[in-house]
């Protein structure tokens, strides 16, 4: 059975009490989840930037990572697995203010192995500001 | 003129004081650098640990993305650049106590592209953690 | 000023005459191409086959590489460009016979950088073979 | 058991003789193979070029996918498995009458997945080509 936008919301407030490197993903807005999908909001802040002043790029890799670990785990049906490889391409910079979509999806998920793809938009002009891939291991290790 | 040591150390001071997401590189420590090349290494702690009590992978995308950046700029003859591509491959997990060795190279810099490489293991058995490929654009924008 | 479908063909055309690796790409259809994006087909063959009888890995890179960088020319205000960083997953076998879609698009096009992203799928079930990232350097070098 | 030299070569030779897109592979000459590794060297030659005359970025992630491919299989451990993911960085052109050096490795091998490095290098100034990551699944599907 699918699980949906509540679902992820505990997923992501259990682990950001747990005082590890998830605690990054507080201050998120949930905006959809569900059928291997997820969709959420958040302002960039101080605590997301490079020394650069923009967007930081493993913050931006961490929530390929994650929030597509989220959108796995709303089929219901699947262990939430480990990470094999994960990649992203960066096209353009966001700065303190923008509001940023991350919206994760589940290409395929396998007996073993699940394909999950992400893409960050800015929300007011939706230009693409990375996109990610990420595989996982879902079976037995 | 290529920098050392001391020059990574100070710019991991300075980036970690300005409250953005590379407070995470606390607790580091520079054990070699020059020539484009960065080696640093870590105790797997708390803040580090994803959900399942492991080394959290988003974690590990920024210590490539990183210390990679400092490898390059070590070589003191190019801009710090952007990142454009990174890819990671996650072969084992690292768990609470483990000593982690991040080995950063630089494998080509051009006039406008750099190619890094950068491998995660583990001090005292050497086996590979995780191995990553990040290519930044070092010429002007 | 963008270019369409006849443009891809005569792109085709002209670099399987080359004699060089792009004699791979003989055999294809061009479904659909304009501002950016390109759909070919193709009947998986002989040709085309791994030692254990299915859709090479190895083509299918090539036809990530070679299809997105049709897409990107029919923007008529680019160069081809070389490749900087590609990335592909793969999610199931394809066989001799199956129609195979190969959907390239250009997410962004920069002054000097271009993304491109290119989902193969089998044409009757609509299933995704493999995804891919193709990051092009389209400035001058 | 590990097999050596003469075990890549009549790999290589039987899946060339199978028609397929193995074909490509024709004229490599293999120079060491074992314990989870494998070099070979080919001469760049019109085969193997895109239609700008240099080294074909498609031949190039070809070479990754199978080089790395035979080095896994030369463990005599594991089956030759399915590609997951494949990663390359381009980082140098080459020409026509270049000599390239394919360096593929094992970096681990579990019971179900696969990780591998290959390093492509110009054999007479030794500047690298190209390097990519490739993460094969090898456990029972």
């Amino acid at each position: 059975m699918g699980k949906g936008i509540d679902f992820v919301k505990a997923i992501l407030k259990n682990t950001i009490e747990k005082k590890g490197f998830d605690q990054c993903l507080k201050n998120f807005n949930v905006v959809s989840a569900g059928n291997g999908n997820c969709k959420v909001e958040f302002t960039v802040a101080e605590e997301h930037l490079n020394a650069g002043g923009t967007l930081h790029g493993g913050f931006t890799t961490t929530l390929v990572d994650c929030i597509s670990g989220c959108a796995l785990m709303t089929r219901g049906d699947v262990a939430p697995g480990v990470s094999v490889d994960l990649h992203v391409s960066f096209m353009k910079a966001a700065f303190p203010g923008d509001v940023v979509i991350v919206d994760a999806k589940t290409i395929r998920a396998g007996r073993t192995l699940a394909f999950l793809e992400v893409e960050l938009r800015k929300k007011d002009e939706g230009s693409v500001i990375a996109q990610g891939q990420h595989t996982k291991f879902i079976g037995q290790i």
